[in-house]
């Protein structure tokens, strides 16, 4: 029998389908890993390439000027980006439509000099220093009075939509906030009124007393597989302590979620041969920062289904996995 | 200078990327077809093997038994069901989670009992039949009052997320009105509350009055790519009359209907060299269906892009065409 399960912090249906199910170890990619050199001449992420991108806007370097080698974590404007830091914040609208310069802010940090490397392979110290970076552009990002909203987020592969092999993630300050976000919020917001509590502290307090979806347990971060995971291996990291917006996280925490989210890809890379996956921070909009309703998160999405008309028509996945299932084995050793 | 594009109908904000924008025909794909039989022993769709699915709910055949030859299209059970027939609607809830038995009705619609037909090479008389099918099995299916929104879909391709070849679509009847659903009826439903009409008849005609994105004009229907097109090609197909839902179709409309989906998708198929594609029938609920406010149209998505983290994060979809470039070069002949 399939299963409705409704996530409690969005109020969203998904289908856990028994029917299709598969076991964990069915998602392990088959694919063998293509060799990669650890330098690329035309690879406009690789030391001593620098010269191929735009001016930096941070590096963590040993010394050597801007623009030039020394760095182990470098973030560039984004060459092509998908909002420009020009450009008018006036709408632009007929009585019926609606459209606005795009304007934003679109970075790449890039996580390594070295062509091949992979995030779960890093040393710690090294993935230390992407989420610091991440950490120091979002809180440099924030001061842009025109930006409301700050997502960082990682693609990781073909299946998951990046185009170029150098391991890199992306921030992207918008200055709207959107609608789907707006309704995340408001249904913490809702629960809140209601319970006089976070919904997502909540529910890290539930999913802890019930044990079953929880992949890693630390001091201050928590790794679950998602009650309504929408996929397979949907993983979350939270912090344990309320905090509405990554931008708030100490300069301590952020080194402990880098061990935490180093090790969760390790298993994810591990477990199933280096699956493509997504990661996105969902953080509160500036403006509500301080918010004692919001909670933020990391979301691992490994790209292992294709979601197909009917989530476009219903926005209900269907997962072909149980998530206390995918947990179970992510614990195992 | 990336544009930020509000669609009238959800409010959701795409960004038309005008920097990685590419022309219509960067998106023609370039695999070539690969010759597929017209039968296969082991194909559960093809002509002669009844047996290997369940019992039809429906077909349209010249004579013969029901699960037997003769029939040009059928319908029967998905025999991996997303949603099963049988179970309580009895939630299970603690304080916390809330879940419940994955009741509905999951059907197939067998297009045609060749196995190598697609539905824009097809005769007009099969397409029409076709969505004669559809609008059947939409009103035996909302006989049960335990439906409260039938979903009609085809996925084409693997792409699109599809596990079998033989040209077939979908029917899911949920006991749920997803959230996504109800914030689309929502936003419907203050448009007419600010403009007393709908917003798609809106929508129609001042698509008309530009006339930009339209692809198609006919008497009943119109095709268009929509103004906030979230990905390339994205094409909705809108009855000119108010009408709710689907399933206040008439006989001869679905016949008109069929008709200009099969040269919508005949367009797509020749222009774009066979693209792998989704589509869905956006409807009201049932309890919905004499509304003044939403207005049913299928949507086709080709699927020539890959949402990303980006998309995950905010909802916001980059889109790499202009959809006024995009209807021009379907226009053309």
């Amino acid at each position: 029998m399939p299963q409705l399960r409704q996530d409690p912090t969005t109020k969203e249906w998904v289908i856990i389908a028994a029917e299709r199910s598969k076991r964990p170890h069915d998602f392990i990619k088959a694919k063998t890993l293509i060799e990669k050199p650890p330098y690329k001449e035309d690879c406009p992420f690789c030391q001593g390439n620098e010269h191929l991108t735009p001016h930096e806007s941070l590096a963590y370097r040993s010394g050597g000027l801007a623009d030039s080698k020394g760095w182990w974590v470098r973030v560039i404007p984004n060459k092509f980006p998908a909002l420009s830091p020009e450009g008018s914040l006036e709408r632009e609208e007929t009585w019926f439509f609606r459209m606005m310069d795009g304007v934003g802010i679109h970075e790449v940090v890039i996580e390594s000099p070295i062509h091949n490397q992979l995030l779960p392979l890093m040393e710690d110290k090294q993935v230390e220093e992407v989420l610091l970076a991440y950490r120091e552009r979002y809180l440099a990002l924030r001061e842009d009075p025109r930006i409301k909203l700050i997502i960082v987020f990682k693609n990781h592969g073909e299946a998951a939509g990046t185009s170029l092999d150098h391991t890199h993630s992306q921030l992207v300050g918008t200055t709207v906030v959107p609608s789907n976000i707006r309704k995340k919020l408001e249904e913490a917001a809702r629960y809140y009124d209601d319970h006089g509590r976070c919904v997502y502290c909540d529910s890290i307090k539930e999913e802890l007393k019930l044990g079953k979806r929880i992949v890693m347990d630390t001091e201050r971060f928590i790794v679950l597989q998602s009650f309504a995971s929408r996929s397979p291996f949907e993983t979350w990291i939270i912090p344990k302590e309320h905090q509405a917006s990554f931008g708030l996280i100490s300069m301590e925490d952020s080194k402990r979620f880098a061990k935490v989210l180093k090790t969760t890809l390790f298993k994810l890379y591990s477990k199933l041969n280096n699956p493509d996956y997504n990661y996105v921070i969902h953080t509160a909009p500036i403006k509500d920062e301080q918010e004692d309703y919001y909670h933020w998160h990391l979301q691992i999405i490994p790209r292992l289904t294709t979601p197909a008309g009917f989530e476009m028509g219903s926005g209900i996945y269907i997962n072909v996995s149980f998530p206390e299932e995918t947990a179970q084995f992510l614990r195992e050793d």
